[in-house]
């Protein structure tokens, strides 16, 4: 079903509404999903909506938190998220570190007792509008084995760096930290194939193309695949996530993470508060005049675009220019989503007495 | 040959010295080197030394410099290190960093006009040792190609990440964002072997495992290797990388990074000063007390430790532990030097009239 910005927009917000959100809120946390609806990342969107509601209907997310400041320098800070939704805690956050960055030129906050933050560069984005480069990192629940182990230590722990641009859109470097992220999984389910060698191993810790693998004892890997190909690499970058966004922001950290999916109970033993999430922003003109850095990211990324092909047909894509070109295109001609995600999300409706989702009128 | 510490500290001074550099600067110059050769990281320590002279006798490396702040913030900096040696100049940025961080909670420096930096880790650990979590990247000679291209545009540009814990040795990330590193394709000539698929393309762009390919137009590969196994995220890494150190500091970035190899002139058409690096250091204590931090982070590392493991033999490696092991074993029986570098140094050593290597006296 295509479905208009707009029609989703409202509904979702409905949806937070219901769940005893705040008007602001609803409407913040339905602008963070929509961006990755609109922005073409499927899997962070509206289809986790009955993901967040499960969560809220095990009483694992607060609907009216109290997000605080608990500890703080000019520069830094640590909040906690009161087990809010991560969708309004981290752009919280975020207002903190631009605000620190405008007075000194940088600022950093890491947040425990949060949830599922939706996609990292809705909040590295906040910081790019102020001319300023932004980080945004979270780490999520254990599904990636570290290298020589095959037991699920950590998240597809995502790290998102955004560099604002000049006459081309903001350069925003969004990943995993994993070689593939759940969501590919899921799309080779539902078609039916198998995933590449290098994504995932079973229980024994073998390479396996099953998607369905992480359901009888798999995991994912870390970027990189085998220690070969510099799976380390990939560890060391999910550990740096978990280590900034968990062990020193007081949440919880790598197996101890809470898991996003319901029907798992968290940890017994937990090590900090919820899960955490750790953003950043530098203004760029505490390096040097904004227009100096924007002329010169414009001659990078035009030098990127006209590098050599191997293929003449396939260019260098700039790491945010997919996404940037989704967005235009959603915008202007509505949202696909899948049947699965439509008859969730009208199974949500009717339970909450809600408007349907519906196509636009032709 | 093995080679004490101490001999092989006091033959790496006087070379600099040779060159013209100060005392402080030289001894300063040789106690970077020798960590990678301490840490086993050989191929960035006197190994490179060779190198640094050729530049040297280019005129490409100023052993006198005045390196200048040259635009700042209560928390960030630009530093343009007058052509000296990265050696030299990293430290000095990083000891601005780390001011900045004791006076406001953080501190972030760009360099441009420098040169290589030998390794990251070092750097990063002058931040750890005051209880902050360091920082530190580098752009680098344009040896890898980005994901869909066949040119050479990107360093190896590593980023390295470091957090001092309690009981262990400090969680140190120090990775080249390439699927490999060229001083493997180093080992794989000497020992006239191939390299594993994915580590390199050759000119038509693709895989090769003539560990020699880059001398016939071939590049090295980003991390992750292809698409399918995440190389844009391996590309996005690196630019960001890049960005941070070339086109935030005012230095070249991408393809006109000047080569680490004098007999390689540096591009006609610089659109900056030398080669950039980012540093940046944080309290830990802005975020919660240091002794709270170390302990999780204690637990993180012995929680990481015990992880189930695929081989009995072989159990999880945390980020840094190897070159902590390497530097206590060193430093008691002295430093393995290859023939062939051994007999570059004393190339070095007859030319500017210094004592030559000698193993220890038995």
């Amino acid at each position: 079903m295509l479905v208009t910005e707009s029609a989703l927009r409202t509904f979702t917000q409905n949806i937070f509404l219901k769940m005893g959100c705040s008007e602001a809120h609803a409407e913040l946390a339905a602008d963070v999903l929509l961006s990755a609806d609109l922005r073409g990342v499927d899997s962070h969107g509206v289809a986790r909506l009955t993901g967040y509601v499960r969560l809220w209907g095990k009483n694992r997310i607060n609907p009216n938190p109290d997000i605080k400041i608990v500890h703080e320098t000019p520069t830094t800070a640590t909040i906690d998220g009161d087990a809010g939704l991560g969708l309004v805690v981290a752009p919280f956050a975020m207002q903190v570190a631009i605000q620190k960055a405008q007075q000194y030129g940088s600022g950093w906050v890491a947040i425990r007792n949060s949830n599922h933050f939706g996609i990292a560069g809705y909040h590295a984005l906040m910081a790019v509008e102020k001319d300023m480069i932004g980080y945004a990192m979270t780490n999520a629940s254990p599904l990636v084995a570290p290298t020589f182990s095959n037991e699920r230590m950590l998240g597809t722990n995502p790290m998102c760096y955004a560099f604002p641009a000049g006459k081309y859109p903001p350069v925003i470097v969004d990943m995993a930290t994993s070689a593939a992220a759940n969501g590919k999984l899921e799309i080779a389910q539902r078609a039916g194939e198998q995933v590449p060698e290098g994504w995932l191993q079973d229980k024994e810790g073998n390479y396996t193309t099953d998607p369905h693998a992480l359901k009888t004892g798999g995991s994912l890997l870390p970027l990189g695949g085998d220690r070969e190909h510099g799976s380390h690499k990939g560890f060391g970058l999910s550990a740096t996530v978990d280590i900034l966004s968990g062990v020193l922001s007081g949440a919880n950290y790598g197996p101890w993470v809470p898991p996003f999916v319901a029907f798992l109970e968290p940890p017994t033993d937990p090590v900090g508060l919820g899960i955490g999430h750790f953003v950043g922003a530098m203004r760029v003109d505490g390096f040097r005049p904004v227009d100096d850095f924007k002329n010169n990211l414009d001659t990078w990324i035009s030098r990127f675009k006209s590098a050599s092909k191997i293929n003449p047909q396939q260019g260098v894509i700039i790491p945010g220019e997919p996404e940037y070109d989704a967005q235009i295109e959603r915008k202007k001609n509505g949202i696909p989503i899948v049947d699965a995600v439509v008859n969730d999300l009208n199974e949500l409706a009717k339970r909450f007495n809600i408007h349907p989702l519906a196509p636009p009128a032709p």
